[in-house]
């Protein structure tokens, strides 16, 4: 199947909003085996959504919109899809009960207006909302003997992504010859994604299964899927590839599904006991700021001190003197005191530091922009490690050095 | 004059990276009075290439397009317009003579696919790209009478921005029936899109200037376009527009043009021979990160500590027991000793400190989630300040603690 995706909004052609739920739709739409020929975006306008959703139509079999499905006069998404099938508006009782009982269950009276959330175009399959009021529907454009489908989503990402999940990809799944889909992401750290590819050539047969990947920096993630007549099949299949897949990226996979990996690091510094303190220079609070993201991180991290001029490092973290005069701030020997510092003013089991030269000024011969270091004092004794990481974006070496940071620590915590 | 917008890649419709391109342009194109009807998507396939480009020419006379403008075999955009032009490819011997220059400065040999980044369809103006191999063009279609363009740009988005801000707006103002545009953003903080809305109320004639806002949160602009016959009307007026929406705006507009606040702070810290430490409670480094963002951040920045735990806000920042037990550590009180403690550590001519309830747990009926306090100590005394945020979400919370508290320290340093 063919499918194309149509964004409807003011707030989208007039830049004010980025569109996400294309993308998204996009690698859902993918992951069961249904490709997508184009994206297009239209405003809050019932002719420019007609001419859309015609063009649309001339080679895709499926279009999904997002957007336009609100209670508002410049919602117009429902009224333009019945008009472009000829088919007149049908109230959905049990669309507007739920409606109500979400009003009342908050203790609000719902306005008129949001009646209209309830009317769709006549046999239209409703794809219930369970996080917002606007439902979603799928409605059948016949012509002739071809039938192509229109599924309309409400643009809030989070009620839309639910409805994809719950709804829309069971559906197209039925539709798919009888065939069943399923997949698996793989949370991936330490390797771009041309790496990846390399590693994986060969262990996926493109015949029997799709292999996909997102990088959205610092993070990675490929996926797999398969599609079988039954889920017991699928099942299998997908456990073989994920074991043929694990061996190939080894301790690159720090978790399966669309996990960061601060919380991965969370769970390992939990189940072990441990408690965290970080030294940071160069990363300036990043990674402390990632650990933190974490609900209930306040367990396990006691204390962070960003240490950015060098007197700070010998009086706050008791790095001496001569090592920072022999070595400079940026080396394997400071980052192994500065972590031992933090690790012994914080009382907590483990201190990860970093220092480097994040640019765009401070880079030499010897050290130039990108060079970076990181260390972790534990009681398993002394990590260090240096990594040059090229004359990169300031942000860039930050969130890189973070990234590497915190997998160094994972590993050690793994390995223990 | 209407435009369309066309963003071309593979990585576009797979869903791996989203396209913020076409909403940029679409901003900049409005702020000089071009109205763009709607978004176009495809991948590098010269067929859907083509066939999109014929779509959008039915209703618009320039199509902006992105991307697609690469050295290797999958870059088709220049080939799909000259086709769709009828034009046949010239070598522009300055183009490439730009790029050759731009590899030997680098120590390198260019590739010769490069070559292909100096053709263009005969005629194009050409848009020179000073961050990047790929120069812009724009190609006319004609048409019996009528001439559209298609001005074709890479996908890069440093590149892309830089070439639409020096090349393609200016060509499009001089295009504008003789007129001239003009425009100033408005980088603001603590207020609303709709608080914005209001208080700029009848302060911008519609006829006369165009006021649009944009949220990228915690960031928020707006931004005011004229047109006039002459350079010099447009710069009295955009000077007389400026006066009357800082008057409404007051304080809340940190900066005119686009600039971050932490860099509006360095600029006040060092204007004003400052030193500044930071302890961070809830915000958990992030405060310390934005600093640290700022290139050349290391002249005034000396310190920062993350004190999650209430052990190590007394231990490390000297915040007195008793103080915790009476007020708990979401208070006045504690911020305020946090931000003494860590400006004396630091021996810092300021301290800044936050501490409140990011959520999703900890919260209690006195002090439910979303309640934080900020502390700054200087010279000038002592300022504690206590918003109450809502039960929103942790990384939002966090997020708007952060402004909140950078903002509250920009305003003590333009007070003073």
């Amino acid at each position: 199947m063919r499918a194309a995706i149509l964004a409807i909004g003011d707030e989208l052609v007039t830049g004010s909003t980025t569109d996400t739920n294309s993308g998204y739709l996009a690698q859902s739409l993918r992951s069961i085996g249904v490709d997508v020929s184009g994206f297009f975006t239209v405003a809050d306008d019932e002719d420019a959504i007609a001419a859309a959703l015609r063009r649309a139509l001339e080679d895709a079999e499926l279009i999904v919109t997002t957007g336009g499905l609100g209670p508002t006069s410049d919602d117009l998404t429902t009224a333009s899809i019945a008009r472009l099938a000829g088919l007149p508006l049908d109230l959905d009782t049990g669309s507007l009960a739920a409606m109500e009982d979400r009003f009342r269950s908050r203790h609000m009276e719902m306005p008129p207006n949001n009646r209209k959330q309830a009317l769709f175009p006549r046999g239209s399959t409703i794809l219930p909302n369970p996080s917002g009021t606007a439902p979603g529907f799928i409605c059948d454009i016949v012509d002739g003997s071809s039938r192509r489908h229109i599924a309309s989503l409400p643009g809030v990402p989070r009620e839309m992504r639910r409805i994809v999940e719950e709804s829309l990809l069971p559906w197209l799944a039925e539709r798919s010859d009888g065939r069943v889909f399923g997949s698996r992401i793989f949370s991936v750290v330490g390797l771009t994604e041309s790496k990846m590819d390399g590693l994986l050539e060969g262990a996926v047969d493109p015949d029997e299964a799709r292999l996909s990947f997102r990088a959205a920096f610092p993070r990675m993630q490929a996926r797999v899927t398969v599609s079988a007549l039954t889920k017991e099949e699928v099942e299998t299949r997908l456990t073989h590839l994920e074991r043929a897949i694990r061996e190939r990226l080894g301790a690159s996979v720090y978790a399966m599904g669309d996990v960061a990996l601060e919380e991965v690091i969370g769970g390992l510094l939990r189940e072990g006991g441990h408690t965290l303190s970080v030294a940071e220079s160069c990363t300036g609070g990043l990674i402390g700021h990632r650990i933190t993201n974490v609900p209930g991180s306040s367990d396990y991290f006691l204390l962070g001190a960003i240490a950015y001029a060098n007197e700070m490092k010998s009086e706050i973290l008791g790095v001496r003197e001569a090592t920072l005069a022999e070595h400079g701030a940026v080396s394997e020997a400071v980052v192994g005191e500065m972590a031992t510092g933090i690790r012994r003013a914080a009382g907590a089991s483990i201190g990860l530091s970093t220092s480097g030269i994040a640019g765009p000024g401070g880079g030499s011969i010897e050290k130039p922009v990108g060079t970076i270091c990181i260390g972790i004092a534990s009681d398993v004794g002394m990590r260090t490690f240096t990594h040059s990481l090229g004359d990169r974006s300031r942000g860039w070496i930050k969130d890189m050095t973070a990234q590497l940071a915190l997998d160094h620590l994972r590993r050690m915590l793994i390995e223990r």
